[in-house]
């Protein structure tokens, strides 16, 4: 059902400030992340060995953390070093560690074999860490399936009608444009859309000094495996070339958001939209958090109703149309690595994929839900 | 569990006018109920072949709707008529329509086999567009299998004790009247019972000039598959020999209900209660409205008390009495039409039935509560 | 899971005044509690062997209840004794009784088979019925099974983290104090516990006048199935021998708890904490009842939390610690209390065991969550 060697985000640094003990659920395991006095980000079963009691709602001591059950201290490995009135500490006291590790603003977890985690195999996106970017790091709660949340940002179709009015723009956005390419890569794919000659959308108006000028909107997508989407935007003025590189006068975004399974049906959704034109007025990236919000609250809803559906009727076979090539080949790749990690097979490392040009698919296949939702 | 072949009430007409919307749940399935600009009542699963979303919460265009998450229009047959961006449409994008049809102020829907659905099948109940009738269209919803509440209209003597105060009158009216006779029908049931020389009821003794006199009280109730019940109710002054024919001062009500289930454990209850004697006072029908209302919560709360109870204990066998007569051969019947349904047979045409005038059965057959409940 | 053939506490007597009619459910079975003119606490099935209705939505007519939905007439002993408008009562309408007996200001249940409960058998804690000490009852309900109240109330190393403002003082309570005996017996155990020279818990302090004097403190718990705690405490003025007898200038407390489960994850906590030395001063017992029920919240807080992560996982393990064998010793017994009462033997009859001083049990044997749980 999950991946587990992968890093997942699992929260903003900005969580664990004062010493917090945040208890978060992971792939339906119940995590208490602290940050000790050594500065390292600690990640523990929050689950006492001894009686089950959380640990989240224990006490903090450096590094270690303490049950206020009965009392029983553990140390970032897990290992209970100390039972008050006993002497003797059984070796099988203890609780499951997890890797963790923080990196742009965030800290990831690993929830399968810790010999296989590597920090330096978190997801590069350079932007998120250079200061010329700027944004507000925000979250979601979803009830539901965080793999109808990667649907829903994997389909660019959606943004006319469910966000005609906030992020789209217009229905007209849906009927006129078509991916330029739809990139099937080994670890997710990569989506590319030009709409020319338009008017900006509402989230873009609100921020720009010429509301009205006419705008080449370029939207380059990209999902990764496990569930990190990221969407360059620019919007150029209209009719100077941008599509052969002209870019002066052009305004750019970097949309990243954060997609980690809470439950089966229950998803963290982290997420950051950066710009690279405020520079000190603030209140740009304020004005774009609130539209995307905005936005985000028109997906969750449609959404979270569809998660409904699905568990209404589990037998509801989903019907594809052309615009479901990008999911349905990230739902089969994910598919695949799961059962390869059941199988304990080592899933293939990630390499360049040929570009392929057809939206709509030869053989229709089958969307994976049976398979991974 | 349920009776497909044959006609549901799903809403009072007024649920739909100006365009909106309604999204009802009849035996399980999530329905869009709407009236489109040709004016005819259109039922379409409300969920969206693609990818579940509802359609409910889309766009009505003329007669067809628009899915709001991808914007696929569907006609008023359930087919996909328009996919934006797409130019072939695969014909399997299709949503489930159902036969709908508008009566009495109610529109009525066919969960079975749409061949064979004809609205003159709709029940006969001729009072409920007569002008002569008054009265207020209301709705109350259960958290209770409609049989339990079939059940409870089928029995007249709940309402010396359930509802003494209000439509009952006594708990005298329990122990000194029995029912004259009760008919079983091919598709229900028909009681009558009188009641001799009574006070009248805090119901009608609220609308009458003359509340001391005593009356002479006779309920006809008839009991139709699959949840149209009937009540026809006449005072008349006590001794003037009503029960001869003689009508003479008699006042009478026409109670009209209509129980559908939403699912096994939940209920739609349409009700409407009709006088023959207000004339241009519309406080008649409104106070019997309110006394009608405050009876049928007094139900609720027993019925939804029961609903708990046989949930609580799968294992519980319900022990008859006397005047469960009708509610058994109800159960009986429907349950025979369901098995029937399902293994393809066409259920006996509606005919006569010899009356049968003991109200204690010979033999005495456990209540189907196994077999339909 | 439980244990039937015992007396389960099922309220406070204060709780059946004024003719109140009180649905309870105990071990899962919805029971309706009364007090009849008679004055005799009848406990009847609650729930009409009719149509299933609840009893205690009905009337009580002296020792009997009639059932408000169609009249049926009940005796105490379940049998139905009058159904109106019909003569003849079926044998089979019946619902069930159960043997209930007022003692200590409580009434109680016997779940299982009516031929062996005899109220002599009822606990025996002379003190609840013993002017001298006083004490307000009160009650708690927990969403947890109540075996998790038991190994909470089972473990004094607890008192010391959970309760270090309220009840326990400090945390040095659970490194410096160790039980003095823990004694198995045949239904249940028995723990004491010494703390020599330490300062007063706060909830002890607060009612008595030198507050900074340091006390020599004993406790001695005495766990008995299938759920009665007693916790005998005494304060006496530190070094004047108290452990060699000396009680000058002892205050005492008797803690006495009656954990009844509810369902298998809900449970009924009645208790009262009796003083020997207020006098007239009823402050003093309003001050502990607040103190207590403070303490309770705490372990209420913990123990709920407890249940969820066992709800869980159906799969976690419990390790044990040294501070876990009266706990585990009592888990054992009433599981094999429960699977003699399902095999038809009869249990051992009560004895005195000899007294166990290792707290450390020589084969750490599993605890028997598996079993009882």
């Amino acid at each position: 059902m999950f991946l587990n060697n992968c890093w997942y985000a699992a929260g903003w640094d900005y969580e664990l400030i004062d010493g917090r003990m945040l208890s978060r659920t992971i792939l339906e395991k119940k995590i208490l992340f602290y940050r000790g006095d050594s500065g390292k980000v600690i990640a523990l079963e929050d689950r006492c060995c001894h009686r089950g009691a959380p640990l989240s709602i224990g006490r903090r001591e450096g590094d270690d953390v303490r049950c206020m059950y009965h009392g029983l201290l553990f140390d970032p490995s897990g290992k209970c070093i100390q039972i008050p009135g006993q002497e003797k500490i059984p070796p099988t006291l203890t609780v499951r560690s997890f890797p963790a590790h923080g990196k742009y603003g965030l800290f990831w977890v690993w929830m399968g074999d810790p010999a296989k985690a590597d920090p330096d195999n978190i997801i590069d996106l350079p932007y998120m860490d250079n200061p010329m970017w700027k944004g507000i790091p925000d979250y979601l709660h979803y009830d539901a399936n965080y793999l109808l949340i990667i649907d829903n940002l994997s389909d660019f179709a959606h943004l006319a009608f469910v966000h005609t009015n906030t992020l789209g723009g217009s229905e007209e956005y849906a009927f006129v444009t078509k991916p330029v390419s739809v990139e099937r890569l080994d670890d997710g794919f990569r989506v590319e859309r030009w709409h020319m000659n338009g008017d900006a959308p509402p989230f873009h108006r609100k921020v720009i000094p010429n509301k009205n000028d006419k705008v080449d909107r370029r939207n380059i997508g990209h999902m990764r495996i496990p569930g990190v989407f990221s969407l360059e935007s620019m919007f150029a003025p209209a009719g100077n070339g941008a599509e052969k590189g002209n870019l002066e006068g052009a305004r750019e975004y970097r949309n990243c958001q954060f997609i980690t399974p809470e439950t089966r049906k229950t998803t963290h959704f982290f997420h950051i939209y950066l710009n690279n034109f405020e520079g000190d007025d603030h209140n740009i990236s304020r004005s774009l958090r609130d539209s995307l919000m905005e936005g985000f609250m028109e997906d969750k809803h449609i959404i979270e109703y569809q998660q409904e559906m699905l568990d209404a009727d589990p037998d509801f076979e989903l019907k594809q149309i052309a615009a479901d090539v990008p999911l349905s080949h990230f739902r089969q790749t994910l598919s695949k690595m799961i059962e390869d990690e059941r199988n304990g097979q080592t899933s293939p490392s990630v390499q360049a994929t040929p570009r392929i040009h057809d939206p709509v698919p030869g053989g229709a296949r089958k969307p994976s839900r049976e398979a991974v939702f």
